[in-house]
């Protein structure tokens, strides 16, 4: 039998046995889906810590279960974690969910990647099904990946072993589509490996789109992640300008959106957080500088978005100024540091920012959020979350609403906050004490 | 009685008069809507041509059905068209429907929404309802229009008349979607203003959304079109950079609409033509300066956009110069001038500026439209719709699919054509004698 005989033999027979690198909010959840489907998961985990919670069936991940995590790790037996790459020649399919954060130069940090390679390359047994998940420039897999796993290896792709880039889709916090019923897209380095990687992936994945190469598939996780992000900064423009024009952007939104056609909406914000939007597309530039290419919409976007944090704390200077306060030595309360509502996640989050620019200027910070209970900022500054009490809010000089988490009820900080700068449209009124972005 | 109880009640019993000011592809539409539900409406038409045209049951109008023309002229005689201004003071309501182009150097050209208010002014009678309908940038009604108005009628706004702003949707030749069943932003400057253009509007369309001002209205359609314009520019810039990278760009689309929340697909072309896109972003960046803003994204997309044409000319160049040929005297057929496909408008269409460049260049142009049958291009130079004749494909050295009409058989264009530049996506496969944007 030839590898691909084989490995299409063990995948028909649930016989597989898959490896995922990062146990993450990527990894975790593709893991628990292939488990759930009976086959035997191995994750792969650097931090010892992340891997024992697994093992004792401790779920960290707010998009699974509990029960379910529990499930396949305690009574099924099908999931496992470990920090020992070298069990990688156990595998017959690798998938590759690791971060890839841009440095501070806003550089592209492929050293996750890179050690994720040389791990397999150096791991591997042959015939094994190689995927990479994590976003990247096009040009990764074929340009980045493959020399370092052809080399670790002494393997060749598409003979001893196949590579693909099949990006991953999840949405934290949606309700509707988790990884099981959003569309994969898949493409490899040879066919064999999208049949393959096709087979393999179905028992995870309801829906696999096959492109004709990796790069493609590259591109399709960028143009996604660039669409949103000219999107959001185009609506921060606009609310910007709309604040000067006396237009209040929200009106302007939902009649917009009463266009049936040919329109989508975006709103505004302090800016832009999370993993993947404010990300994603300075892969693509970076890629592009090596083909002399200047990306101007990806330019612009990140321009604003950049100044964003800096003009909502304008926004909370100005309101503490009508109320003939400076910041400097003012009390104001940040409610929301999740980038998103309703997460547990402050990765990138403008509120983190904005604190830190309202401390600079010798405001007196503190914040509330009922799913983070303590952050540290860009500046290192540490907080806890405060109780969210009347005395909480009637003690402060200004209340940010920075989140738009369910769990905020609207009227009660209303009814005690002095004074409110409303960056996520949680307020309806505008008057001489309450600010809307 | 007072005006509004005198024009509500007319509305309520039908009996009221609606004059329609410019009878092109929003007005007339419009004029029809109304006429149909037994309205009179007097059409306002500077044109004698047009006015003729309408008066003896004639369309001109592609989204117009003309059997529906002829009945609510011929039949009904519920819609007259005139060019005596005069008349106006017979209609209780007056809708303004004209151009609002951009001079050369893309600054707003208000003189006919000027004319409009002008001929309003010195001729409507008191108690009479007027909107606008044409794309403009925000503040035009309150600032722009009201001071002409009250000035020439020496009437005031409010109490003798009143001043709305409602936004023409119409989407030429969009087969689901036409005036009748696309809802309208309406934003009045009195709240009287709002209830009766809703009552008068609801006779011609379905549903109306109420703002809280025009310039909320204003800017609503203004969002609307900006959302095209920098997607459009987004993906045509993405598309030029996957065209250095050896990514199908037209691949990379369809595997991103997989996605089934948060993406809306566009598509890359040879520039953005038409009568709103390409325009109505540069309304707001005009009113921006008023405030001392900068519209960075569309400042990044109509940079784009007015390259995008230059860069079609490059690829047409350069598919030739594969074949061995200059542009200098090579014979280019361009398939297509219209904006976009099946219908018979040209207007700002890119083609013609592609066309103009490969000429000045000295390459022997001409075209094929089966909509339409003789142009004039941006440079003056006027040109006859070809026959598409098996001689006329294998005679010219390179044929540009430039719209992509459905009428266009591409089987047949590939059987015949020495050489294919397609920048709309028509032909699937890419070789020697098929080049893709």
């Amino acid at each position: 039998m030839t590898y691909k005989e084989q490995i299409l033999k063990k995948i028909k027979n649930n016989q597989e046995i898959v490896g995922i690198i990062g146990l993450g909010y990527v990894g975790l959840p593709l893991a628990v889906n292939f488990a759930e489907a009976g086959i035997h998961v191995i994750g792969f985990e650097k931090s010892q810590k992340k891997s024992d919670l697994i093992n004792e069936g401790t779920n960290y991940i707010g998009d699974i279960r509990d029960a379910v995590l529990r499930e396949v790790v305690v009574d099924k037996l099908t999931l496992e974690a470990t920090t020992d790459f070298s069990r990688m020649k156990e595998c017959d399919a690798l998938i590759i969910a690791v971060p890839t954060p841009l440095d501070k130069f806003r550089k592209p940090d492929m050293s996750f990647i890179e050690s994720a390679c040389i791990n397999i390359g150096q791991n591997m047994k042959s015939g094994t099904f190689v995927s990479l998940e994590s976003t990247t420039y096009p040009t990764t897999t074929e340009d980045f990946m493959l020399p370092i796993i052809e080399r670790e290896s002494q393997l060749k792709q598409g003979k001893d072993f196949w590579l693909a880039y099949s990006p991953e889709r999840v949405d934290p916090g949606n309700k509707q589509f988790h990884t099981r019923n959003t569309p994969k897209v898949l493409g490899a380095m040879s066919e064999d490996g999208v049949e393959i990687g096709e087979a393999l992936y179905l028992k995870a994945i309801d829906y696999i789109h096959k492109v004709s190469s990796p790069r493609v598939s590259e591109m399709v996780k960028i143009l996604e992640n660039t669409y949103r992000l000219i999107n959001i900064s185009l609506i921060n423009e606009l609310a910007l300008l709309a604040g000067k024009m006396d237009i209040n952007i929200w009106e302007v939104i939902e009649a917009a959106k009463t266009k049936p056609f040919g329109f989508q909406a975006f709103y505004p914000g302090p800016g832009i957080g999370g993993h993947c939007i404010p990300l994603d597309p300075f892969y693509l530039e970076h890629i592009a500088k090596k083909y002399d290419f200047d990306l101007s919409m990806i330019h612009a976007a990140g321009h604003i978005n950049m100044r964003m944090p800096h003009y909502m704390y304008i926004k909370i200077a100005t309101a503490l100024n009508k109320h003939q306060k400076p910041i400097n030595g003012s009390k104001v309360l940040f409610l929301g540091v999740a980038y998103k509502p309703d997460i547990n996640d402050e990765r990138e989050s403008p509120a983190l920012e904005i604190m830190d620019i309202t401390a600079y200027k010798s405001g007196v910070v503190s914040y509330h959020d009922p799913h983070i209970p303590e952050v540290t900022t860009n500046e290192g500054h540490k907080f806890v979350s405060e109780d969210l009490t009347i005395e909480a809010l009637t003690q402060v000089d200004c209340v940010v609403l920075a989140t738009n988490h369910k769990a905020f009820d609207i009227e009660y900080i209303k009814q005690h906050a002095k004074l409110i700068v409303d960056l996520r449209n949680m307020v309806e009124e505008q008057n001489e004490n309450t600010f809307k972005l």
